[in-house]
Formats: C-alpha cells, sequence, structure tokens
C-alpha cells in the first residue's frame, strides 16, 4: 500500500479527534502528507412572506467557512506536528463531499470516524462512514468513537 | 496507533486477496504479527422423510474446514512472507464471526475488503465489511476492490 496522501475527515465531534490523532499518526508513519476535510451541510433556504429567500443563507454559509476553518486550525495545531496539512472546506452532503474531494485530491487512505451508532437511530441517520466506505476508490480506515487509539 | 495484532478477513473472493496483500504490508510496516480468520456460514441442515437430520451436516463441515484451511495457507504463502500467521475458522454468520474472532484475539486492527456493492444487491445481501466496521472495537480498513493497492 502506497501511503503519500491521507485524507481525514472531521467535524466537530468527539469521534473525528480521534481519526486525526489517527491520522496523523499514519502520516508520520508513511512520511505522507495530510488533507483535513470538513464538509458544511447545506441548511433549507429560509423563505419570507412574499416568496422572496432571505438572506440568511449566505450569512450563515461565511459563518460556517469561518467555524470549519477554526476547526481545522485547531485540529492541525494539535495533531499535525509539522505535517504538510491542506485545509479541504466544500458545501455538500457529508459522505458525497468527501468521496468528491478524495477524488480530486488524489488520496491514498481516507481516514473517518464513527459513532457506530446501530438500530433505529442508524436507519434514520445513515453511516457517513458507512457511505464513505461503499463509494471510495482508495482504502478507508474507520475509527470507532470505543477504539482506544 | 498501536498495532501489534492485524485481524486479516478472508474468503476466496478477489477482494480478501487485497485484503491480505496491505493487511500483510502493514504487517511488515508496524512489526506486527498476523491472524487470518475465515467464516464458515452455516448451511441449512438436510431434513429425512423421517423427520431426522441428514448427516450430510458433519460432513460438509468437515470439507468445509478442510477447504478453509487450504484457502489461508494459500494465502500466507503468497502474501506473509515469514509474518507470524495464526489461522482462525469458525462457524459462523460472517459479521459475527469476524468481530467475536478478532474480540478474543485482541486486535488492534481489522483488515478487510468490500466489493462496494450499492443499491437493491447491497440490499439483499448486507455488507460484512459495513456489519464489521459498525460493530467492531478497533478501528478497521476497508480495502474496495476497485482500489489501486
Amino acid at each position: 500500500m502506497n501511503v503519500r496522501k491521507i485524507l481525514i475527515a472531521v467535524d466537530n465531534s468527539t469521534c473525528s479527534e480521534k481519526a486525526a490523532k489517527t491520522g496523523y499518526e499514519l502520516a508520520k508513519t508513511f512520511d505522507a502528507e495530510v488533507a483535513l476535510v470538513n464538509i458544511i451541510e447545506p441548511m433549507p433556504a429560509t423563505i419570507n412572506q412574499d416568496l422572496t429567500l432571505a438572506p440568511v443563507f449566505l450569512e450563515s454559509f461565511d459563518n460556517s467557512e469561518e467555524n470549519s476553518h477554526q476547526l481545522l486550525k485547531e485540529i492541525e495545531d494539535t495533531y499535525a506536528n509539522g505535517i504538510k496539512t491542506t485545509y479541504l472546506t466544500v458545501v455538500d452532503t457529508a459522505a458525497h463531499g468527501i468521496i468528491q474531494q478524495s477524488d480530486e485530491w488524489g488520496s491514498d487512505l481516507i481516514v473517518i470516524g464513527t459513532h457506530g451508532k446501530t438500530g433505529l437511530y442508524h436507519f434514520l441517520m445513515g453511516s457517513v462512514a458507512e457511505h464513505v466506505a461503499r463509494k471510495s476508490a482508495c482504502p478507508v480506515l474507520i475509527i470507532p468513537n470505543k477504539a482506544d487509539v
């Protein structure tokens, strides 16, 4: 397995901290570079009473982009330890966005955390990690939240 | 990530060859040992006309165990290159058997291949890799059949 480019999918949950920690450790082992990808999921536009779209969406997106940049910076500061890091932030649905960014950036490996929910909650919420694993063109390392990494 | 014990899930499909190749390469990188796990899924017992169970099951199981041992030996011969290898063969459903063997053996990492089927086929067949990823206590590396490893 030739691992030169590791894409780590992160959000602001505890399970993505484990993914970040593991992904950067592997980057060090394989002398690889890292891309941190954070997906901003689109929210429904607000519609005014006169049926024009409210301007809330663009403003929220600007906020989201700023928050996303802040999140990626915190993760890099905590785990990168000098490893070359690229930030990828896009508006998309989570699994689709991760796969598309991975394909464009040319990842050799995707690292992603999961809560490992089962049953109804899992059925309702879907599972980003599973969707990514099913669609990815490269190997996917899934870090369960309960894993001791 | 402390990787001392790597469990590789294999069957006689092409995608488990990629899992075996990758798993052994990682074992070399991390100086880890390997367990090859192969699950023999139970088949329905045949029932005689007088409602006694036909003895076909045990005989088939003996054959299956022999075939499983042969499969694991071929994989070890092809990929192990001197890395310490344990064989684990059990009768169980695939995902449950892999998780149970992994927990008992104390894996730090599970490596498993997947065909990445989607849609109706996926819905009907389920996906062993996804079930394993959802239930595992340790990180799971999923190798898509289309991955170039």
